[in-house]
Formats: C-alpha cells, sequence, structure tokens
C-alpha cells in the first residue's frame, strides 16, 4: 500500500516504466515473457495496485538468484477438453502463462459461452485483477484466482498458516461505463497495512493478525516478523470463516483442479514453488442473445454510486472506481515511484548490466 | 440460527417431514415442484441450516397468500448456447428451476469441462449449498450463487441497502473423505444472530449492522426493525470493501447475467420479484485426465484439520465439516423442529386443509 504520490516520488509515464522494466525483466526471462510481465506489471500500478507492481522487482530478483524462476519456460497446453484446458507455465514468473490462459478462455467462452483454463508450474503472477479486466475489455466477465508460495493465512481457530492471501478478482464489462472491478486478497488485510502500521507506531486491531498461540496479535512488527494474518471476516464472530472458507476455494480452483502444489505439503527439497492459477470467462451474450448485460451493469453501478452516504462520508462508490480514478489520473501525471525504490531496483538492474534511469532522459 | 436440538424440541425423520412438507407444498404449487421444494429444503435442515429449512414455511406462506409466487409455473430454457444456458423459473419457487439448472450445468460440464446456468424468473431458492452439493456429489465442482428480493446489505461508506445478503455456495468432491462445502451469505452475519443477540439482550458489536444514519448500529431490535447489514469485513478497516465487492459480484452473476430483476430498480407495482440464480459446474477429470483431483482435495482438507490450534481451541476444522457432522448426527436421530414452529406451520396447513403432523403417528 502507497501513499497518494508525495513530494519525494518520481512521477514516471508508464511507457517508459514498462520500457525500463522490459529491459531488465530481459535478464531474467525470454524477451517475449519480458514483455507480458512488465505490461502486466504497469497495468497493475496505474491501477494503484501498488504491491503488486515495481514494488515486486525486489522480491522477483530474489527468486532469480535463487533459482526459484526457470529463465527459459516453455508454456504448454497440456490438456485441452471443450471449453477448458490446462497450461503448464514451464516455472517461469506466472504472468506469460496467465495472460495466454485467459486469452484461451475467452476463445473458448466466444465459442461455448464460458471458458476456463486453470495453470500450473507457475509462480507469482501480480495483480489478479490484471487478468479480470483483460476479459471485461474484450467484452467478457473475467475470473482470476491465484495461490501463492508462501502461506499466511491462518484457519480459524488455529495457530498455523495453511493458505496464501489467495486472492479473487472479478470483472464485467459495461455498455459505456468503466467495467466493474473486484480485486481482493482473502486475508482481512494486505501485508502493506502491517508496514504502515508499524511506521506509525500504531497497536493493531483485533481480527488483522494473530501471535504463534493463536491469539489477537497487536504488535504490528511482531505480525511483520511472523505473518500469521486472519482469513476475511478476522475473527469467528465478525465471519472469519467465511474469509477462510473463501481461500479454501481459491486454493481448490488454482491448485487443486490444474494439478499445482499445495504448499504446506509440497516436497521440502522443492527447487520450483509450482504455484497455480485459475482463469475463467463469461460470455453475457451467450446467456442473453438480445443484449442489455452492459446497459444493465451501467445502470447496477449508477444504482451503487447512488447510494446515500453515511454520516461524514462524501459518496459511495462502485468496485472499481478507485482504480479507474488512479489509471485516469496516473496515465496522465505518470506513475509516482518512491526514490528509494528506484534507486534500490537502479541498484538490482546495474548488477544485471541493465540501465533503469527513471527520469527523464531529457531533463 | 437455531441452537441444538433442545428438550422442547421435536426429532422429526427426515422422510416424514419431506412427506408432511410435499403434502403442504403441493398446496401452493405442482406435485413435481412441491417434491423438489421439499427435498432442498429438507437437505438444509439435515445439514444444520435451519435458516433455510422449514423455518421459511411461515414465509413462504405469506409469499403465496401475497400472490407474490405463481402457482403453476412452466420452468423453460429460454436460451442454450454451448456450455451455457439460462432458465426461466416461471414466477414459482426458487428451488426446482435451481434443481433443474445445476443438473443442466453437470451435464454441460461432463460434455465441455464446465456448463453454468442462470436462471431468471425465479423466488427464493433456499441454501445455495444444497446445489453446490449436488454437483460434488456427482463428482464435479458445484459453486451457487443467488440474489435476494429485498435488499439489506449496506454498501461501505453508505446508509441504505443495495444488496441482499447474496449467498455464494462451493463445493468440491473427494476421494474417500466428503465434499468440501462452502455455504455463506456475503453479510457478515446472519440475520438469524440478531434474532439471538436480541433474545439475550446483547449489545451488537461494531460491524454488524449500521443505523439510518450509517453509523454502527448497537441495539439488536433496532437492527432487525431496520435490517442495514454490513457487507462481510463489516468496517472498511476490517475488509468491509471485499464482502461488499463479493455481494456486488453475486448481483452480476445471478440477476444481471440472466436479467433477472435488481431489486432497487425493480419496478414499483411488479407483483413477481424476478429474482436470478446462477449455477456453475466444473468436471476436474477435464483438467486433470490422468485423475487426482480427489486425492488431492482429502489431503488438502486433512492438511487443513491438522493445523495446531489456536490457544483454547481443541482442534481446527475444515469448510462442510460442521454440515457432515450435523447431517450424520440428524439423519440418524431426527430433524429437531421446535414445537413453536411446528404448531405454527400446522395452523398455516390447516388453512389449506393439509395434515402438518410432525410426531410419530404410531405414538
Amino acid at each position: 500500500m502507497r501513499e497518494p504520490a508525495a513530494r519525494a516520488d518520481l512521477l514516471v509515464p508508464a511507457d517508459r516504466l514498462r520500457a525500463r522494466l522490459e529491459a531488465l525483466l530481459s535478464a531474467w526471462t525470454r524477451p517475449d515473457h519480458a514483455a507480458r510481465t512488465a505490461e502486466a506489471m504497469v497495468e497493475a500500478d496505474l491501477m494503484g495496485i501498488d504491491s503488486h507492481g515495481i514494488t515486486l522487482v525486489p522480491l522477483y530478483a530474489d527468486l532469480v538468484r535463487d533459482g526459484r524462476i526457470a529463465r527459459e519456460p516453455e508454456i504448454r497446453v497440456v490438456h485441452a477438453f471443450g471449453a477448458v484446458a490446462t497450461i503448464d507455465g514451464g516455472g517461469g514468473f506466472g504472468h506469460a502463462p496467465s495472460v495466454e490462459a485467459m486469452d484461451l478462455a475467452i476463445e473458448k467462452a466466444r465459442a461455448f459461452g464460458i471458458g476456463a483454463v486453470a495453470v500450473r508450474g507457475s509462480n507469482h503472477y501480480g495483480a489478479a485483477g490484471v487478468y479480470a479486466l483483460r476479459a471485461a475489455r474484450a467484452g467478457l466477465i473475467g475470473l482470476s484466482t491465484s495461490a501463492v508460495h508462501l502461506p499466511s493465512i491462518v484457519p480459524v481457530f488455529g495457530r498455523e498458516p495453511r493458505l496464501g492471501t489467495n486472492p479473487i478478482a472479478f470483472a464485467a464489462p459495461g455498455a459505456r461505463g468503466a467495467p466493474f472491478l473486484l480485486d481482493i486478497a482473502t486475508s482481512t488485510i494486505a501485508i502493506g497495512k502491517l508496514k504502515l502500521a508499524a511506521r506509525a507506531g500504531a497497536r493493531l486491531p483485533e481480527g488483522w493478525a494473530v501471535d504463534t498461540a493463536g491469539n489477537p496479535q497487536h504488535d504490528p512488527n511482531q505480525a511483520l516478523a511472523d505473518r500469521l494474518m486472519t482469513p476475511l471476516g478476522g475473527t469467528r464472530a465478525m465471519g472469519g470463516h467465511k474469509g477462510y472458507g473463501l481461500a479454501a476455494m481459491v486454493e481448490i480452483l488454482s491448485t487443486l483442479l490444474p494439478g499445482a502444489s499445495y504448499a504446506p505439503l509440497r516436497a521440502a527439497d522443492a527447487q520450483r514453488y509450482d504455484v497455480g492459477h485459475f482463469h475463467l470467462a463469461i460470455h453475457p451474450e451467450a446467456f442473453r442473445p438480445r443484449g442489455g448485460f452492459g446497459e444493465d451493469l451501467d445502470a447496477f453501478l449508477a444504482c451503487l454510486r447512488e447510494t446515500a452516504p453515511a454520516a461524514g462520508h462524501e459518496r459511495v462508490l462502485a468496485p472499481g472506481d478507485p482504480e479507474h480514478a488512479i489509471r485516469a489520473t496516473r496515465s496522465r501525471e505518470g506513475i509516482p515511484v518512491p526514490r528509494v525504490l528506484a534507486d534500490q531496483i537502479g541498484a538490482i538492474a546495474r548488477g544485471w548490466d541493465i540501465d533503469f534511469r527513471l527520469d527523464d532522459p531529457a531533463e
């Protein structure tokens, strides 16, 4: 979670950021994968999903250094049957096989009304919303879910992590308005909120994280060290069993369906994480051949926005509104990149003999 | 939310309850629909989803009396395209068209790997989990969602209801073990919890409901009167925007996809609620032709159950475990029915010249 552009941030045009990122990623993977990965990462940054954009470069650098990422992956459709398929990502970054998977799901949805493609042999795929939106921009409903290589969600009444922050993204196209977009982790909060609380010296509310005995964790620094997050809902009284079930549903679709590795049962000496994803596309016109879905979606979102606001609030937003607003601003003004992050990535890039200067070359 | 069998409850064998219910429903709808509706309702009661079983008979009686339910509905597949279809429920109870929709989705998933059937022109369909489990018992993954005719969820930062408690159910089959089952409303809590709190004179925690200004509602009686529920997560700090988005996702799939009526925009003089549902089936073997999905699911659920429990808790449950345990007990011992409910339904039944005696005829 990064704050809005601060004085010390660089403001980098999306095209420049994408080009620099693609150059760096080309040192780590095939050029075609580097292009798709850079595109997906910058798309996340454009929408304000800062936790899943270029912030991840240092993590990705570690994965490459440790041999966790295949450098020359082959993406293969290993099974195809009717409206579904399974793709093997070949152990590379998760973005390229996910773009391919969603595009195949869209193609199948155009032919059969619905299409689903699951991915195994993959890795971190960035922001789930990028793939769901890809379907919505093609005029279809999109759903994308992913497992995560490191478990951090603790089941209700437990004290050990058993599920990743397992995201769900869902997008649907309007006729004239911007698409509906939901892009959430199935944990109560993102790790980034713990970092903000630690920086502010704040006490964590009950229901964000637990300690190693399974009791509420109030210390943000200890929460960051333990990474024992609650599922959405937080406590049982607030519906934590619902978030737990949703995180498990994501694991079933993303890991068990394509036959990827469920992290807690992964072989201890496995070099690759074998992460899985699930991508679904639905063609509204197959259900309503006379049309009307997009118009109904516009009216639905308008009705949500017209909800009378609670005391102290100016207005109610429809899911996706914040992302679309940030995207409009950043497309115009550039993507804010903290200087400390730019410097950190610059240093990583120099180690690979890549130029990663983000400031205007003409300046 | 009904307590475990209390001394004053009747314990009614499922077969008897189903037969009595079918007789009563036959006074209200076609015999074939009455049978399917009774079966779905008793299945909910067997699993302990008491809020969606025979507890609903008084509500259904009101809907019939008010002409909200078509008495001789025709269920029609109005569109079919590849792996998807749209069904019109003809304005009757939601259970029969939903059984038909899920069965058609299963058939399509066997042919195409995945199948989806949306329903419009329907009404309350009982427990979403009944339909998802129907797919799991056939060896497939099932997902079922439904809209609700009366909005009660208030968008984050709002003070008016814009979404129903919009349930999501998801089930997946094991190889030897019981299926995974998630069956949740996308509100933080069920209405039944407000009733329990009112009876106990308890103060509601922040994040269960809001008042007409959008502030936290602590009075359970006022919360029952206003029915302004929070989405899962409760407050913005606890992830309420996630539950809001999930409830909206359910509305898109259940209402907008089949072209049913979005309740806040429904014509004020509409006699029928025109509720919509969405049913999805996924064939695991289409993704993994060499098998292994069921075995992996068993191992996954076992791993969740083996999570070390938090201080003060005996063990961690996998989603579906409580329902399966209650089902085993109630199949053996009977379904607990509070005498006050039995009497209430008995009186309704007498008004339709139907015998609804739940105690053992031989006693």
